[in-house]
């Protein structure tokens, strides 16, 4: 659930005075993203998208955001295109907060993906991977394992009040990710959080890519990892191997594997769970009294991380032999 | 702050198959209304707006709603106009409640409203309730004087917890509120919580009113008490006099005002801020653990109530002699 930054009358109009989208006909404060204050835009020039960055976004990651979302959009992929303002700048400020106006995509999220969604969201990630080749900027992945142990550092006295025994379980597969972690795989720009509310689709066909706040310079193909978390679970916890298998092919046929980025797959699923299970849980014990977000569930990728510990190869993820 | 309702996949896609407006190119829940889910939808024929009516409206005060923002939009009055499916109703369902497509207005709440706005606000108020009076369905309002003991009776015995003496003073306003209300003014269709959030503007220019589902059939002039309540009050909780004035002298330049309501104008202005009291009240003292909504302070319609005790006339309010 979005924070909403209240924006003073006026202060909107002056800001969009600044661009050429024509006037102001309506901002809507919109449930999407997670980190920022999102606006739907209309103005006499068509819809938009206003974004207030709050705090939890760095002031000076912004610049590669911004320019990664030009690069990508300049090279077909459909992600959202910041709005120069008349001065030739993508980003502002409005309500006392960086900002900036991104072009509108249509489409939905799905809140049930079947197979042909999982595919498409192989083929759309490997797009992006590609595209991203030629990105020159870098971002190091703060969420990446050397941040996991300050985030278990950070839960783990209470880790135990959540289910009993999370703390040793927990503890035990971050020493284990420490210790065997590759280090030696391709690397580049990773979307880094590629959950089903940040890709759009129209009917079956994907329609875009959004929210590129977490994305980062990392081993490419722990992306498809973090996807097959967020994508190839059923709502009772299990493992759906055929839709795993239709986004890993996907993926494959748009950007081939290596054998050592097939053989890396399984500890790249369990880093992908722990670092998701490890920011949840610091959320959920961290929750201010009074607080408008409901902190999502760690547990569910606690259980994600339980599955991966009885995978040994890509092929139980669904990979063809 | 609005509840959401998730639609499931496809679900969406049915239900607009039912009307003539084309395809769903995206679907955004937006923070408007506090009753009700609204999206912003957009379709290939334009904006609409997509309300699934939550559990606090009365599914049978359904038809009074839709059918008085018909009546008042061919009157040529700005609010949301509801879109006929397929089969000629306006009332369809989804995601297992009722649900309803209107038209989108341009525009935007004013945060800070100024003496325009509140003149702008006083002519609406009056179209609304020339254009509303052949309307000939009527609903009672539930929140009027006899709808006030029960809140109170609900509230009393943790009212101090709030504010120490709230008790005693709110039981004497209800007594002398209650012994007290005119009867015998003028009866038409009210709006009945046109707060500023309710009423957009493009510039200084009002563009449109919007959430009729507290509309109902009561004192006309009640609804005028209320938007002084709403519109004129500055956030230190000083009453503005000059926007009293532009608001009143506005509203009856529209519809001529009787001697009879303009002298209980005080008496209807104490009602107004103790219904809203009342039920921030009951709300305040009754918000559910792990709640995402945050209350709004009841207090700050006790001290509208308190300032409103020491008004004997509607000159006090703005009314020019």
């Amino acid at each position: 659930m979005a924070v909403y930054t209240e924006i003073a009358d006026n202060e909107l109009e002056a800001f969009i005075a600044g661009y050429d989208i024509g006037a102001v006909l309506s901002a809507k404060g919109i449930a999407e993203g997670v980190e920022n204050s999102n606006y739907l835009l209309r103005t006499e020039k068509g819809p938009f998208i206003l974004t207030l960055y709050e705090k939890r976004v760095k002031e000076d990651d912004l610049p590669f955001f911004v320019a990664l979302m030009q690069h990508l959009a300049a090279r077909g992929l459909n992600c959202p295109q910041p709005v120069m303002n008349k001065k030739g700048e993508a980003l502002g400020r409005l309500a006392g907060r960086p900002a900036c106006i991104v072009t509108f995509l249509d489409g939905m999220g799905v809140k049930k993906p079947g197979v042909a969604h999982c595919a498409a969201v192989g083929t759309a990630l490997a797009d992006l991977h590609r595209a991203a080749a030629d990105f020159t900027m870098t971002r190091t992945n703060a969420l990446s394992v050397d941040g996991w142990r300050p985030l278990y550092d950070a839960a783990a006295s209470r880790a135990d009040t959540v289910m009993p025994g999370l703390r040793e379980a927990t503890e035990a597969a971050l020493i284990d990710l420490e210790a065997h972690w590759p280090d030696d795989l391709p690397k580049g720009v990773i979307h880094a959080d590629l959950f089903p509310d940040n890709v759009f689709f129209l009917g079956q066909r994907l329609s875009g890519l959004i929210d590129f706040y977490f994305a980062c310079t990392d081993t490419v193909i722990y992306d498809l990892a973090i996807c097959l978390n967020a994508w190839c679970f059923e709502s009772d916890g299990s493992y759906n191997i055929t839709k795993g298998r239709a986004m890993i092919e996907a993926y494959r046929k748009a950007r081939p594997l290596s054998s050592a980025e097939i053989e890396a797959l399984p500890i790249l699923c369990r880093g992908a769970a722990l670092r998701f299970m490890l920011t949840r849980l610091v959320d959920w014990l961290n929750v201010p009294p009074g607080a408008l977000v409901k902190p999502k569930d760690p547990l569910e990728y606690f259980r994600k991380l339980r599955f991966h510990l009885h995978c040994r190869a890509a092929s139980d993820y669904g990979l063809a032999e």
